[in-house]
């Protein structure tokens, strides 16, 4: 997840006679939750818990866990799921870790099963210094927002619903699932909706990503295209076969293009070289130069745009670089390997889920916002199945950089755990 | 070492009236070195020992020798020297391996000390597949012939000298040297020629290195300097944080313009990116990229002028990606780090070394080239040392490419051996 700059779509308030009745049963049925003793004491709980709360996030920020190496911090997370007393305790064959938060329902097999998850990823490789710097309520660490903190949100609201003796009518299963940044193509998710054990019983899924006021409701699945896009030639001697075509000089033309593109600013769309290298020796000219590239939009037409345009542009450069200089010992080929590919698509703002996470926002005195984001939510969002991603309160800023920080300052943090929670214990109806 | 397509100078032929009479002196030194009944058991023992040349070539080859990684390979040519009977075969504190054949005046501790030199080290780093493919008498591996081929000449050289029983009056000390290619800079030769303990004694030097016709003497030292040139930024989420500079589009600029630049093609000038990296994952904006890139010239003044062309696109480039994009989380910045400096200059074609080489390459009907290049040789030509560089006969292509291939054809492999041993004990002062 990111800091969320994309378009804000204010929700009608409820009240407003022109707009359909959902937003008022909704916001009764949420009003109803927040008014109750049990959701009354599960707030006492978060709020005595706050400050291990935020150990727990300071403990799991501090276990790396890069793309496709989350294996560390998932053992841990599951044996806290464990310790949690929850049933069908966990990991599956893709390194998701989970468990049951068995409902009223769940004995007779039919009951619904809401997911709410977070992911255990972070974009940092191994080896990045991961201790957080802590400066009163101000956390900074790679990754300590970008999602560590949400891991902690799930964990501080299996205690508070069970202090609180809160009882659901939906099983809720609790996930921290791998393969959210990057290289991980939304791989944990995927796992789960379409080939795990509950794939086909999943009526509604939350993505809990990222540290923010609480009032952002991500129903949009920004799509995206991401490529390896790797420029040979035949290499040689810097002095001695100098003249030669370049892979890196050719790569160099089409990132100066590929940066030099005009996107629209609405619909969102975005590009960006994250990764690139190449070449074996200072005094070689590279056989090999390469870079991995991400493309995204809120509109399909737009990123099949911009994909077109990227295609053109690097063909563009190849073809300059080999009349630029000499082929004599062989031409520059490029390869461009699709390595990423998220749906696009959206939540409608009329389905039940984005209707109760609204009236939650609403019943803490926020307005919703809907956005669109590339999140955990872009698969079940394919598939049709009413999914969002919620914030869980406080601040943050420069997610995916090194110097990421959250700000766990308690009223604005416990207000926007309370919005998710309340969502949740709605959605999963509350005895 | 490289495919030699530097200028030749043509030497003037013997005999010609206006020229000095060195070549006439030097002619009829090496004249009587190849008539000698030494010389002529030395080259019957080349002849008989080829096959084994061949092999020693293969398993040197085979194994690998990346820059700052040469132990391996050292450590099999420290065993080599002392098996072929040379004495204070030793290991020096930058990982150069070396033995002495004492000369005549040894025992005085006052004779002239002549060193060939072959370098261990290849451009190709850890992991890159050196096992020889051989085809007839092409042998295609990383490496197989700059340097490798060279090392296992010195051998075959020490053996014919033995068992011709020639002695000399100088002392001459073989090496397998460190540091020769890219990241190296020179080190093994620096540590030689200003800290061994044979640094002041040493009067002139031979650098065997790349395979080639024979009748190439590298007189003049192509000067360079490299750089590595690091991009930093602010970094950030690809989509979240779109519109903030990005380091790898500065960079691609800078290599943009790199690429577009004019060198003269005499006095020969070049410019080449050799490896770049950076950036943590795809969906991430970089907070830092960078290139190392390699920049030479025959003339001091021209690589001062190019050096001075780099460092302004460089800083362009720099500025042109803090104007096109947002810096409201930070500006791009640049460090430019020098790596490698290596010094220009040339052993005059008057000297003695230059002249006899040149004899050497008439008495076996080739016409001797004065050519520049970046070799070994930079460091005792940079401190006033007579020194050459030459290649020991037969063909080769690719240095420096994963396609790097030799061919052993005897014939002119072997008159390229005796161009280089005619040399060397004509310089030594045969007995």
């Amino acid at each position: 997840m990111f800091s969320i700059v994309a378009i804000l779509v204010a929700l009608g308030l409820s009240g407003a006679p022109a707009l359909p009745q959902q937003p008022v049963a909704a916001d009764a049925a949420v009003q109803a939750t927040v008014a109750s003793a049990g959701f009354k004491a599960a707030v006492a709980a978060l709020d005595r818990d706050f400050d291990r709360h935020v150990a727990e996030t300071i403990r799991l920020t501090e276990i790396p866990s890069p793309p496709f190496k989350e294996a560390e911090r998932a053992k841990v997370y599951l044996e806290l799921l464990k310790q949690h007393g929850l049933t069908d305790v966990e990991m599956d064959a893709e390194g998701n870790v989970m468990g049951l938060r068995r409902g009223m329902g769940s004995s007779t097999g039919s009951a619904p099963l809401i997911v709410i998850a977070a992911h255990l990823d972070t974009v940092f490789p191994a080896g990045t210094d991961v201790k957080v710097k802590r400066t009163g309520t101000r956390l900074a660490a790679p990754g300590v927002g970008d999602d560590t903190r949400s891991l902690a949100v799930l964990l501080a609201f299996i205690r508070a619903m069970d202090a609180a003796k809160i009882q659901t009518k939906a099983d809720i299963l609790f996930v921290g699932n791998v393969g959210e940044e990057g290289p991980g193509d939304l791989r944990g998710m995927r796992y789960l909706f379409t080939k795990s054990k509950y794939k086909d019983r999943i009526t509604a899924f939350i993505s809990a990503d990222g540290t923010g006021t609480g009032n952002t409701i991500t129903t949009g699945a920004v799509g995206s295209k991401r490529y390896h896009v790797s420029f040979k030639g035949p290499g040689g001697h810097s002095y001695g076969a100098f003249g030669l075509v370049n892979p890196a000089f050719a790569m160099a033309n089409a990132m100066k293009r590929f940066g030099a593109l005009t996107v629209p600013k609405s619909p969102k769309t975005t590009f960006s070289v994250g990764v690139v290298g190449g070449g074996t020796s200072v005094n070689s000219i590279p056989f090999e130069t390469w870079m991995d590239i991400d493309m995204r939009s809120e509109s399909p037409a737009e990123l099949q745009k911009l994909d077109a345009s990227f295609k053109t542009l690097v063909a563009e450069a190849v073809a300059e670089e080999n009349a630029a200089r000499s082929t004599a010992q062989g031409k520059i080929t490029v390869e461009v390997k699709l390595t990423g590919d998220r749906p696009s698509g959206e939540t409608a703002s009329s389905q039940r889920i984005v209707q109760i996470a609204s009236a939650s926002v609403r019943a803490f005195g926020l307005t919703p916002s809907l956005t669109f984001s590339s999140t955990d939510s872009n698969i079940p969002i394919s598939l049709g199945i009413p999914a969002i991603t919620l914030v869980a309160g406080g601040t943050s800023d420069r997610a995916h950089a090194l110097d990421e920080w959250i700000d766990v300052e308690k009223t604005s943090s416990l207000r926007g755990m309370q919005i998710m929670l309340a969502t949740l214990v709605t959605l999963a109806g509350m005895q």
